[in-house]
């Protein structure tokens, strides 16, 4: 249930037998050949399928994130760590006033991570409130499809190359060595774009939509079990 | 141009001739019988419509702002007013380290204007920038449209009533007399629930598309000259 | 009745009774040949002509706002915005701890707006508190005064050439064209000046007296009406 | 030279040879029978008549400070304690871009001298500015003669009772035991007024106008000398 | 080399000829019937050992950090994870500042790790530094080491008990299951005491310490390596 | 008693009969000759000398505080006010929400002073908490004794060379006449250390231990005095 597509009286009338409400975390930053807004299509999707057959309402992805290391392509805004918790504990608290108890955050973006930080804080302030932070693709079994098709699977390879990412037109290029991850760590941005170059982490650019989407299917699924069971 | 539509690439081509963005500023709020997305899908579209033909970039719209008056009616979260201005300068910051130098906020819901006082702050601070805020139901022309359609268009009636806002199944009610602006003011979020009831201000809910449609167009051509020829 | 011609004991008995008051702001900023401290001066003195026979207790004017826009002239400080909100909100927060409830703010510089902003957070958070926030020139009726007698009335003209605010010694030009406000929006603080020159927005530098008073009038019975009927 | 007596063109013909600047800071708060602005009100007078003979401008007083500590005193609004220095940081940075580099804090009340804590974070940031605090009363010549005078000197007491912040029509008590620091360090507000009662820290609550315009004499003299000596 | 074992002229003599720093980063929270201190004692003991040979300044141990979910265990205090970022921040900008450009935290509190997400939003504003983020006990190496031992090695279980950590006259209980991370994830702080009881998240207390040093051995070593060889 | 030779339920088991703490406030700043850890050495000694007799739990010293004037001497790191300010108020509320109510700050560090202006703030909003602030060398008694032995005892002078604070191998110069505060007060970091030299203030570098050791008893006990008797 698309909260945009709602209205309060909807929303209130659901909140007499539900609490739950799902808060996509996207970002706008380079992906290499793909969409700019990757994260942001890809959280806010897998949210919208998982919470579907559930009724639960999926608020429009959040499109700007945690993405500093990527300064150095444009198109790639960024908010200060501590904006980020800020936003995230605004969110919290206003929703929370509203009458919703149970929070998931379905996250697209490995540098928003920081603000994960921020649930059990909320929570010891809010003892009767409950939030769950899921990066979609670490999900532990859709790590395990991912590792299953290709253990290269990273940052704006295949792994992020989804009918709903990728740009009529652009041509994709041959698969790259993959980069070391400890070479990017103590890198500044001209220094990570030096690294990677087209802003992919290596690998191959695309595979077949049906191994892609069984990893997508997956995620969906996980999705939807922490929404079921993942409460404590 | 949408920039999730784009990758790094083709916007890194863009900063090459021009220097550009559009910024829509949403909310997620109640509206009364219409969509909690208003502000955030209308401030979306008219920036989409104005700046296609110019080819400059548009950002998604932020899908929170500042609505603490709404508190009171579920599925109206908001931000603290200083972490908003955090968001809008983080930002102004982040893009303009990629090369944009001429921001326009398009905006499409009033409770989100103290943003505006952060624009002279942030040029102060960065002389080779440039700010303009706009409210795109009150540019000069637009809202002279609006005074001739009925002078009591207001939030959550007729005059936020688009077929892109208006849900399925949703029926209407009669008109209602308009909740003065001054009774408002003073209030609280529940003395505020207690004045608007269903959340519209009041007066008509629904006016022929042919008539809105005539406030949308001038609302796109005001946005599509300032990004033309707002600058200084 | 000034704070300050006040001890704590004539406050406490004054709160037995009444829970109103008034907090003027101002700003320190150029006023092209009139007094750098125009908008505190005015802001102070109509909020005590107003409250005096009500009995209504006013703060000193705080001598500064936000004027960003005017840092290419000397003796204009300023805060940042979320300096000024925090100010704002902790006077509240402070007084309301006192036995205050009712607050109006009478406020003398349009670049103090965003500041307004606060007022529904602040009243979502104490409900039991009401706040007003009063641009003394732009009141309804007294807009209308100005608009009668000159609608060229601006930012350091013959609309703030009061008694109080011209300085001894100084003499004033003939009139000059009124800037555009469209082409200050974008504009830095260096554009600013450059469009400026003296300072003043433009059109005549003085009226006489007997003119502006009848404005200063209106303007003192619109902030007293409020201060008797403005709330909720 | 008040800062509100002139206007931008007189501070930046001031700035072309010479760049000091006094800032007196002061509080609204109990000072039992006196004014509750006495902090202010004494700050700014000698302000003003330490830097007349000089030439140098003097802002109003700041009119609210920090006095958590009189919470529980009706009239005595107060920041937090970060506020305020954002507060004083936004002043030096302001004012520093406008052509001030020599900045001397008057200040009024012993609880805002955690402010003074910024002055060499400020001047890391800035290396060619200069800050001076100074809490006027305990000047080391001036503290001196208090003591010569009554070493019961303290606040609300006969100190601070001059004739500018002396209440008409407001009659004082008998002199009463001063209540010993130690026993108000770890009070809450409401241990405060209990330890205070009237507000005044004890001892006689007036001397004659003579003795006490003797410290005021020796005050403006130490504000002036360190407006003409004290800086490096 | 302890930071407090030297004085500033040798550590002005040190960065004639090297600029980097190894910063403890632990908590005070509870670990069972383990110290307190567990996580600042361990990482800074690693960190000295490791930076011994290299003759690299090492500070102090952050006696505090993030432990939220361990409130109802007196003996736990937390910064707000706000606090935390601006105290990382701050001590990077300063020692920067001062010389340092090569920074590794060594980092002995899972909680801390939304502070790593500084270090990238940290390099972007300082090109010329480096900043890596350790997790001592999640090395690669030392990982693998505890997954060999026991597959169990969790919070304050045999893994944090190191000669160093316990405490004297503690006895130690019998192994207890593990209580499952899935658990403790939506719980707040009363929750995860009922679900943890004595702090330890299960397995077994105590191993012998030839094994639990083997541990320890291999985490300095990769400390050192990354001391060594872990820049861009 | 130190924090961390407990474990919690240590902890829990004095809570049962107690609910003091101290809170030692150090630095790592340059002291001349002596160790970079000088007051963060002196402030957690003098505390737990002070505590241990009672029993009363102690926290590990917090390394680092506020020294942005020594910002020229290397391995002096520093925080903002503001950020020391946060990290204060954090340490009271996590614990004052485990049980603690009587807070003890013992402070080693001048430069830290303006966080005792916490305390008020904080005890207005805690009105159940009692905290005191105490720079030990400043106790009435213990600056006595310092007086006593020699009025010249300074930073980084005889009055810091304790057993504990001095570094093998490091030899001390001949007395140097005191550097007057007046001129540090206006000074930059280069500044200051263009005065300050080898950093000490001057003064004799050394006394007799005996003579210094009075002093440090004399410290010790005011400490323990505050701890017994210094409430409300």
């Amino acid at each position: 249930m698309r909260m945009h597509e709602c209205n309060w009286m909807q929303v209130e009338r659901y909140l007499e037998s539900d609490d739950r409400i799902v808060l996509p975390l996207g970002s706008t930053e380079q992906h290499g050949y793909l969409s700019l807004g990757t994260d942001a299509i890809l959280a806010e999707r897998i949210a919208l399928e998982a919470a579907e057959p559930l009724g639960v309402p999926v608020m429009p992805a959040m499109p700007v994130g945690l993405a500093p290391y990527f300064a150095a392509y444009p198109g790639s805004p960024s908010l200060r760590v501590t904006t980020y918790l800020r936003l995230v504990g605004d969110l919290l608290d206003s929703l929370h006033g509203q009458g919703f108890r149970r929070f998931l955050f379905v996250n697209g973006h490995g540098g928003n991570s920081p603000a994960a930080g921020l649930a059990p804080e909320w929570m010891a302030a809010n003892p009767d409130g409950q939030v769950l932070w899921h990066d979609w693709w670490r999900g532990s079994r859709t790590w395990q499809v991912v590792q299953g098709i290709d253990p290269e699977g990273a940052h704006a390879n295949w792994m992020e190359n989804l009918p709903w990412t990728r740009l009529e037109g652009v041509e994709l290029p041959e698969p790259k060595p993959l980069v070391p991850a400890e070479q990017l760590r103590a890198s500044d941005p001209a220094g990570v774009r030096e690294l990677l170059g087209d802003g992919s982490y290596g690998g191959r650019y695309q595979l077949p939509d049906e191994q892609v989407l069984e990893m997508w299917r997956t995620g969906v699924e996980e999705v939807r079990e922490l929404l079921e069971r993942g409460w404590r």
